[in-house]
């Protein structure tokens, strides 16, 4: 396989929607226990679950630490593909690849630089090594070039496309101290038009409230369609997320796409706030150098953070009364999908949801 | 991917022989200092040399450790597929799949028992359980499901099959008191004929004097076609090698295969006998457990070790005046292929050759 160091855009290339076709997803195996509380064992259940329920619409690539590699083959259905891909954590949305297609479908990926959401200044755990070998490692086995894009710190997850040159961000992540902070907002678009083929990029200023990622725009809008999103919304005035929720939805309604399309938005209600238990803070291991995890903690709950696959929207649920609102919301969008409630508490746990854990290739 | 424990003859499959056409090449990446001088660097040079020559000719896959990834991949050409398997040492015909193949062009790996050689009796190292995994995690990298002979002792390297029901083996290897003490000769016929879709094995006594490997059959003989075989030769009567190679060649001249053939036998001379020198000793770690490489050692040197690629040979040179005679019967032998000298002390130094350290995907 080729490292390149060219302009995807000068080749032709452009980065998909999601809701387009996919050729597979790709998850990464969570195990490490200042993390992921007992074990791992509760994520590794449910990652598992939602790897086999993902593998009934498209291929499903999961990758997994050596000493993992068994136990994950004993929990994933043999229409899985495991493969040996050392990372220091599961967040594959964040650290893997991302992937852009041209008109021929030739898929490529591009390995953005990864320092753990912040690196020495506020990143979470350290080191991130293996995690930036990530995309490298992905695209080799599945046969594909990457370019290679290092020096330029992003997550996948702090970007939402909509595969017609229009790109949604927060300045709360992509300006941040811990990125890159030589670069200006206008240096940085330029780096972005010029990797995924993009005209817009609409800057909102937050994200989700305590979003430890920075507030990735992942959690707290979704692209369902060209001109159309979801917004994680509460009407609740007395919850810092309203603030910032209200700012979001009027950038996003004032503005137009790279097509000159309004925005079609659908206010997406947030769960009730979730808090960390007691006993779930016990469950995880204090490791100088990683994010605890602390008892009342709030967590970045969102239903925005789900993820669509080939006929199907596999959607977080969090025993919460409006769990049953996003289902009716997505099945309403997506009349032509297969939506999938998936209980999600063990994922937001460890700081993300579904989408955070799973990367598409397009087709 | 499919672990499988049912019975590959019963559902039409045989192992092909390595002159039939290949899909592709695995081979794993050199490392350990403990048995690669100078921290495997020379070996490295050589295993990249000869991956990347292979490349010219058919896919090749290397299965590399986690902490050698990058200078792996510094090394290899882009035509080289690298992934991460990781390993206990680089003798991927040992502890990789042996493949086998229906009619229809279906292909399945079958993952035998590995104990480095003899396990706790006169192994080679310990521990060996990621060796033990290398099937499994190349089979379902390649899309290939497996059968699981687990519970039976065998490296690929012990065994040299026509195809067409005939398998050579040496009774010093598959007999020895560290692989399946508990099987009789009988037994060990039986497992391995309804395995590899057998009718004749061919026992010889011995292999290559002081061969580690309890005299592995690959590194004396080499079936070239069905019904025809190179067999290491000397004519020296003082070297104890006579003995072996005569034995040998008194039985294979007796025999008659599976389908009734004599055989047609190649001397090929072995290369003067080759010793570890004061240096090369020097250059390797000492460590408890593992076989040290003392100066002076002779090493179990044999140009019988080559591999066949599709429309190549990959032949060992010892910079030995019997290195163009070997290239000469090979090219001989195989008339319509290239024939490829690769220099190859370095692979010697670490206990086998290049076949040693290939293994082939049928087509």
């Amino acid at each position: 396989m080729k490292e390149l160091m060219t302009n995807p855009i000068a080749e032709g290339f452009r980065m998909p929607g999601e809701f387009e076709e996919h050729e597979a997803t790709l998850i990464l195996w969570p195990e490490r226990a200042d993390n992921w509380r007992n074990g791992g064992k509760p994520a590794q259940e449910i990652f598992a679950k939602l790897a086999n329920q993902i593998s009934l619409y498209e291929k499903v690539y999961v990758g997994v630490n050596d000493r993992q590699y068994a136990n994950a083959r004993s929990l994933l259905d043999d229409s899985v593909t495991l493969l040996e891909i050392s990372n220091d954590d599961s967040w594959v949305r964040d650290c893997g690849p991302t992937f852009v297609k041209n008109d021929e479908g030739v898929i490529r990926g591009v390995n953005w630089g990864f320092n753990a959401w912040g690196g020495l200044v506020d990143g979470l755990y350290f080191p991130w090594d293996k995690d930036q070998m990530v995309c490298p490692k992905f695209c080799e086995a599945l046969g594909k070039d990457y370019y290679n894009l290092e020096e330029f710190i992003l997550e996948g997850g702090s970007i939402h496309v909509d595969g017609e040159g229009t790109l949604i961000t927060t300045k709360a992540c992509l300006l941040s101290e811990g990125r890159n902070p030589d670069l200006t907002q206008e240096q940085i678009e330029e780096i972005l038009k010029r990797t995924l083929n993009l005209e817009k990029i609409i800057w909102l200023e937050n994200g989700i409230y305590l979003d430890e990622t920075n507030e990735h725009v992942d959690n707290i809008i979704h692209y369902v369609a060209p001109g159309e999103i979801v917004l994680s919304w509460t009407d609740d005035e007395d919850d810092p997320q309203y603030e910032l929720s209200k700012a979001a939805y009027d950038v996003l309604a004032n503005e137009t796409d790279a097509k000159g399309r309004k925005l079609k938005i659908h206010k997406m209600m947030l769960p009730t706030p979730i808090l960390i238990t007691e006993e779930e803070s016990r469950g995880v291991d204090s490791i100088k150098g990683t994010l605890p995890r602390l008892e009342g903690d709030r967590l970045a709950a969102s239903y925005a953070n789900f993820y669509i696959a080939n006929g199907s929207v596999f959607v977080p649920q969090f025993d919460d009364p409006n769990d049953v609102l996003a289902i009716e919301l997505i099945s309403e969008i997506f009349p032509d999908r297969v939506v999938v409630p998936i209980y999600a508490r063990e994922i937001l746990l460890g700081g993300g949801n579904i989408h955070c854990i799973t990367q598409q290739v397009p087709k």
